[in-house]
């Protein structure tokens, strides 16, 4: 441990994210990224904004950006939160709302940056395990509790919760905060935003990562009550003051103003998706339903850790997490139709 | 306080950056921003980045961008770190470095927002007192600590330290570290970067929003000894794994390649500064002697705060901090030359 660092530094364990692989040729199927580029407006949006004007810092509060994604959701700029990616947001969230006497709640299996954050922020947590089914039992989060955490759907299972699931979790647990890390909504899901007016409790984190093909720009946003807000916000303006860049801004303006092409886009992975699944299940593999842009999926007559060495030999990636409950399972991005197609040729070779 | 706070969000005081008026007709001398539209190949290579590949995470370790900072300062990329802006940056190393049982020193007039992270991370510290003539004294700095931080040159004075001195203090504080944040360190000194391989305890921070105009992206650095790099790190991966995004990880690079136009523009600015200096102390002001992109300066026969909301009536935005020592001061950035006449213009009907 190096003398200078403060105490604790040393046993903090940090996230590990996916691998970014510099061959240009692989497949990569094994970060969630969207096959798609972004919009076209958005790169336009883009092109403007680099110019003179990026000498000045950009709107500290990105007002303009919060209003737009206010009026996306039918909610108040006051009740939007945006940051430098979702985790980020996270991070802040972790602070602002989950440093508390009672444990945190959050499943088993389900984001790895959750117990990073709880680390380095001294939180007690407590996982809930999935059901058998690897869907989320909200009856097994009636527990004490100082906050509640899970992905929907949930990562990297892909296995939604119903909105009404959602509205009973809230109703039983009014005395914390229900935070709904909804990066991968727009792929199946209904949004929580719905029902940000009516519990004070919900905050809603979403990434533009993922559904609007901006991975490579950071941008991430929280939705909920002005009080939950509010505390973000704080805790933001007392770590760094503009998070959000002014080409990020623009983006992401851009994106939410282009709901053509977000749809379009949005269908076909979809589409793509569903099409994997069955292409998957013909090979024997079992996958879990999902409302992601990744599949989940096992098969009895392969271990998963040499499925995906063979993959990756043939230069396709996918992700595959060691933790015991999941370690026969492989991770799958939705990638073009081209790379599904390639993903499915090599697995005929090795199943 | 909302009831899902953690306890001592309510307790924060955030950092309050430099108002951002919207008028574009304004002659902005408040935040320190540069004059100067960024390099046109800064601008040529966010345009290139501007495309498909924005759908992909940017590199997690910012590896490119390290390689281009470590061989622009003779390091090597494992004493280079970059964050979201130098805020980011700096946020991180109170949390990495200073969280200590001794407390931090820094002096009475710095950045404002050192206070704030010793706030969020609950870190004990000291101010010192600058000398009368608002140089930093470093005899004053004899005291059990468990770190160091000042900006050099200082904000909001713009006295530079020099190099000797700053080696006098790395050598009589060899259990801390010793935090130099040269955020305007291009407009007349000498980086201490220079000093990092002999000294274990120095941690040099740096931003691109000034000297290289890019404050509209966010991007800031800090190099340092191997091990005080590496508990940055552990401290980013716990939080962020992508906080530098590809676009501003290209404009970075393209920024630190262009070195002709960095040194033009960094050059009028200096010329301009001491064509200011002359011209403001002509006018009765006393200007501290500035090595940074502003002058800081107090005029014996008017308010300070009389003179900034004068000048605003004409449209004409410079700083003004109201803490006892320096509210008879005046903290103006160097505008174009145009802008600069404008401001004694107006002073001159004022004056």
């Amino acid at each position: 441990m190096n003398p200078y660092w403060s105490p604790g530094i040393d046993k903090l364990s940090p996230y590990v994210p996916g691998e970014q692989p510099k061959l240009a040729q692989l497949v990569k199927l094994n970060t969630n990224e969207n096959p798609y580029a972004p919009s076209p407006k958005v790169i336009e949006a883009i092109r403007e904004e680099a110019g003179e004007n990026l000498r000045r810092y950009p709107q500290a509060d990105s007002a303009e950006l919060r209003q737009v994604v206010a009026d996306y959701y039918g909610l108040q700029p006051d009740q939007v939160f945006v940051g430098n990616g979702s985790d980020e947001v996270l991070a802040h969230t972790f602070f602002a709302l989950f440093q508390q006497p009672k444990p945190l709640l959050f499943p088993d299996i389900s984001y790895s940056f959750y117990p990073v954050y709880c680390g380095i922020y001294n939180i007690d947590y407590r996982t809930i395990p999935l059901r058998d089914d690897f869907s989320i039992g909200i009856e097994d989060y009636q527990l004490e509790n100082g906050g509640i955490i899970f992905p929907n759907p949930n990562a990297p299972t892909g296995r939604l919760l119903a909105l009404s699931s959602i509205e009973q979790l809230l109703k039983a647990n009014r005395d914390s905060a229900v935070v709904v890390d909804e990066a991968y909504i727009d792929f199946g899901g209904q949004s929580a935003a719905s029902l940000i007016n009516r519990y004070p409790n919900l905050l809603v984190v979403q990434t533009l990562s993922k559904s609007r093909s901006l991975a490579g720009l950071r941008i991430g946003l929280a939705m909920g009550d002005v009080g939950l807000i509010e505390g973000l916000i704080r805790v933001k303006d007392s770590f760094n003051s503009y998070p959000m860049d002014r080409i990020g801004a623009k983006a992401a303006i851009a994106s939410f103003k282009d709901e053509d092409y977000f749809q379009q886009i949005r269908q076909q992975i979809i589409n793509s998706r569903d099409a994997l699944t069955d292409a998957l299940t013909k090979l024997g593999f079992q996958v879990l339903p999902s409302a992601a842009n990744f599949v989940f999926a096992t098969h009895p007559g392969h271990q998963a850790e040499t499925i995906s060495a063979k993959l990756r030999e043939q230069g396709v990636i996918v992700r595959h997490f060691k933790q015991p409950r999941i370690k026969e399972f492989l991770r799958i991005t939705i990638g073009t139709a081209e790379e599904n197609q390639r993903l499915l040729e090599v697995l005929q070779q090795i199943i």
